[in-house]
């Protein structure tokens, strides 16, 4: 789960944990291309609320209501969904320090939910960023489930690369996923 | 906005606005439909967790982050969005006491967002429950708009039971209005 936390606690993140830090910066990125895509109209497709579990709300006077004790939650879907040319996108965006991703840093429910997204015709994929080599993957659901029944514990970069697609990254937007969405889900040749 | 309360605060929600219990009410009838038609693959539509922006975040050794501080924010999107028969759904729920639906009472970025899927080729739409009547109905986000820019300011039971569509209510599941999404914007015909 990536977390955006305020300000005034960021400092404290840090500390405690500097891959929750940098796996933020990732998240801005695709949060920022997707403001690309919607200002654009190429896709609606938005960052899910972190769901936080609320215990006390105190009501002051003239003054909106403050929550007092509240827990993060653990996602039951995932962190992106939205609509692009007619069809359902959903998925997940990970990274990683080092030249594997270890499959157990998505949740069973996740998994689950997108398999669910694809047998029901939705577009289900998971997007990682590879930060020591600066790369970015889309890989379908499917073939990140079937790798995971075969029994590996980890993806490597070598094995990304020739099983899912590599991700353009830029400036307009950030991190063009769309693109390979195109390649991967559209027949491009007839979109022009 | 619909706010989940935790046990602990439903009392004082209660005491300072009995309409928002209320309306828990009517988002747990969807949110109950949603999980039928989940555990029956039928669709995959959840709602999204209400936006909090958090300020202040403990860290008790031995136990898990503690937020003491944080807001309600205003959601940019709806409350609900997924997929069904490989389309985007997207919508928001909402509920009156009287035999008028105030069109206020659904803030301007919700109704472009609605506007934005359905020029995508999404199906958006508005569930509105009269509580008085217990009557729920599904009004295309087109429909709605159209009414709300010829200058009125709200739309009346009688008048939404012609341009929109009923949704049955009953059992499994309470809210059945994937059925009439079959209606209004999918040939049942060819559906069986």
């Amino acid at each position: 789960m990536k977390i955006n936390y305020a300000n005034g606690v960021k400092k404290d993140v840090i500390k405690t944990s500097k891959i929750k830090s940098l796996g933020m910066l990732f998240e801005n990125q695709i949060n920022l291309s997707n403001e690309y895509y919607l200002t654009n109209n190429i896709a609606n497709i938005h960052k899910k609320p972190t769901p936080i579990q609320v215990v006390k709300v105190e009501y002051p006077k003239r003054s909106r209501a403050k929550i007092t004790e509240a827990y993060y939650r653990t996602p039951s879907t995932t962190d992106y969904n939205g609509i692009y040319k007619g069809k359902y996108i959903d998925f997940e965006a990970k990274e990683t320090n080092s030249n594997l991703f270890p499959f157990k840093n998505i949740s069973i429910h996740q998994i689950n939910h997108l398999l669910s997204v694809n047998k029901m015709g939705g577009i289900a994929f998971l997007i990682i960023f590879f930060r020591l080599f600066n790369e970015v993957y889309l890989l379908d659901i499917k073939d990140f489930s079937n790798l995971k029944d075969s029994g590996d514990k980890s993806i490597s970069i070598s094995k990304i690369s020739k099983l899912g697609k590599k991700v353009e990254t830029g400036y307009s937007p950030l991190v063009n996923y769309l693109k390979t969405i195109d390649n991967v889900y559209f027949d491009t040749n007839k979109e022009g």
